[in-house]
């Protein structure tokens, strides 16, 4: 099995060695990650006239080539997870495989959406949080915006949120390991 | 055809003028355009016990059951554009169908990045920029996050920005209508 690992890791300084790190909890618990760096053919990529283009339809061509995908959903430069990642979620979700997707914060989107907007939040007289231009804040209680919460539900997936110290951010496997333990429970139960 | 207008439009306090004024540009043009709030019938939807997984599996039903899809990019709370939107746009991209974006802003993905980040973003005697964490910032050119600018054109649709006055950037529909007449323009070619 070829599971997927999307995530702003690759905008990290130290990239290469969370992939090493991850596939190999992956490979210890019997499976392939996949990251999206890795290089794979892509007749259209290799085509490609732009860069951006071009890993973009590299990114594509390993997630068609996967059987699973586990998101990378901690918050990244905003209350809700990397665009990117989100992007790659809704993709896999699409194609009908599983997904599943951690976060380390244990923080609900609502909360931190409050932190993001600080002053700027404020509560309407019928109760509902709006920000300085008047939309609503989101609240179901969940990690994040609902389809992507909602998306790895209804695949039947699992998102494993860990509070973590600050500076653990991007580097505590933990609850990606707890994703790829979840996943292949998944996929034996289904096998 | 059916064309579904995902963005965060859905949060706007006039949500439902916005889903009015679009549906009359798409009929204008002689379209169907699908609002998330519209009712739909799905028989997952009815029994979801949790109001985010009835709202999401509408979504998605709406989705499934639209011929194209058109999204709202203006940047939200962040550099990047709605989480919700850009699952939406990842999904309707791997079903194979035309989708199509606008923002109302025409500044560039690292530039708003920058903006966002302030101090906190800094050069690395390399040249990349980083932010507080370290994390690199993505600088392509591109209007957004790679996946989605890289989504759009390899589908063959469009991305159109369109700087307005920030009172205007919820509601100004110059940049939406230009997409529902490159999407028409596109399926009478494909026809």
């Amino acid at each position: 099995m070829r599971i997927y690992l999307a995530g702003p890791d690759v905008f990290l300084p130290n990239a290469s060695e969370i992939a090493v790190a991850k596939k190999e909890i992956c490979a210890r618990h019997g499976t392939i990650g996949v990251f999206p760096t890795d290089p794979v053919a892509d007749s259209a990529a290799d085509a490609a006239e732009e860069r951006f283009l071009e890993i973009y339809l590299r990114n594509e061509a390993h997630i068609r080539q996967s059987d699973a995908l586990i998101a990378n959903l901690t918050p990244f430069r905003g209350p809700s997870a990397d665009a990117g990642t989100v992007y790659e979620l809704g993709f896999m979700r699409a194609l009908g495989r599983p997904i599943t997707g951690y976060a380390n914060t244990a923080r609900h989107f609502a909360d931190r959406t409050r932190d993001f907007l600080g002053a700027a939040a404020r509560r309407r007289p019928d109760g509902v949080w709006v920000d300085a231009e008047g939309l609503c804040l989101e609240d179901f209680g969940r990690h994040d915006n609902l389809m992507i919460d909602g998306g790895i539900v209804a695949a039947g997936g699992r998102l494993i949120t860990h509070a973590v110290p600050d500076h653990l951010r991007w580097t505590d496997l933990t609850a990606f390991e707890a994703c790829v333990v979840a996943l292949m429970q998944e996929m034996r139960g289904a096998a």
